[in-house]
């Protein structure tokens, strides 16, 4: 992703509110897929074409953005996601059948 | 993360909206942190502490219930970013300068 | 609003991307207040106490963050409002009964 | 509104999860317009025609499925709206010059 925006100057573009922004325009195509889908039929229409070949798209696109602004604030993104399950499962001790 | 769920019993939260739900609600958490900042200092501010730690934490958030969610569909998130890496690529050929 | 800002000098803050982040973060408290509720019951507990007043005031936050970025664009969000109901009414004719 | 969906029969779609659902649809598309411009031209480009028109309409989405939210709950839009702006005059005394 590096090279990819170096090779276009894209950095410029970089600025962590305009990924942010960039992110919630994916989450955005993410949650137009899914809107009216009735709740319980949602999973199986989910994981069926043509829809999951659409929602892998829109969640990648989600993914690299934050990959991006993860790379624009010098945070190692595997890492935080390792301390917060860690500190999730502090928070949450198994057994606990509700959540906040 | 399904060790963890299945030990709560928490599965029978998981259905694809409710999950994009928990998604849009941690995206609006990492917004909160970004959106006073002047736009020209963000990525200073934010890569310094005390932003950095709680960007991180949201971030993290933010990949969780994407993975999870990526879980519940069946979806390959790594196979689905290369592949829009891949596509990036031929859209945008390296010189690009505009982006849309 | 414009009076409430004023006599805090907040105008400074209200650049369309900031007060469009704070939105995304209004937003993503309404999400939160959602997430976990079950599909089919969802609106009977929204519409009960505490979760209704909890989220007529995120509601009201959204609102709020709309209302100050119209102003900051210069929009007529009630005659946007309007246009885009005769518009859908066009696009959309009395008896579809599926939408987009 | 209530008359446009009933003539089409829409009600059926309208849960509170998946009016949200909509709602973060929209946003992601006014998020969408922003994303790129430079913060400090931003006002005045999105101003301007064309970005003014698209975002009078993404805006008037917003401000529909809040409303649509609104009418599923039994929420007084208006109402809360006013109940928020006497609260954050209280929160934040005439003279704040810093927010959280």
């Amino acid at each position: 992703m590096r090279q990819f925006s170096a090779e276009r100057e894209w950095g410029r573009f970089h600025d962590p509110k305009s990924v942010l922004l960039a992110l919630v325009g994916e989450v955005g195509e993410l949650a137009e897929l899914f809107q009216w889908l009735p709740a319980e039929t949602a999973a199986k229409l989910a994981a069926a074409e043509p829809l999951r070949a659409r929602a892998s798209e829109e969640m990648a696109d989600v993914l690299l953005y934050l990959i991006l602004l993860a790379d624009v604030l010098g945070i190692d993104l595997a890492t935080a996601a390792q301390a917060k399950l860690d500190d999730n499962a502090r928070r949450y001790p198994a057994g606990s059948r509700w959540r906040s």
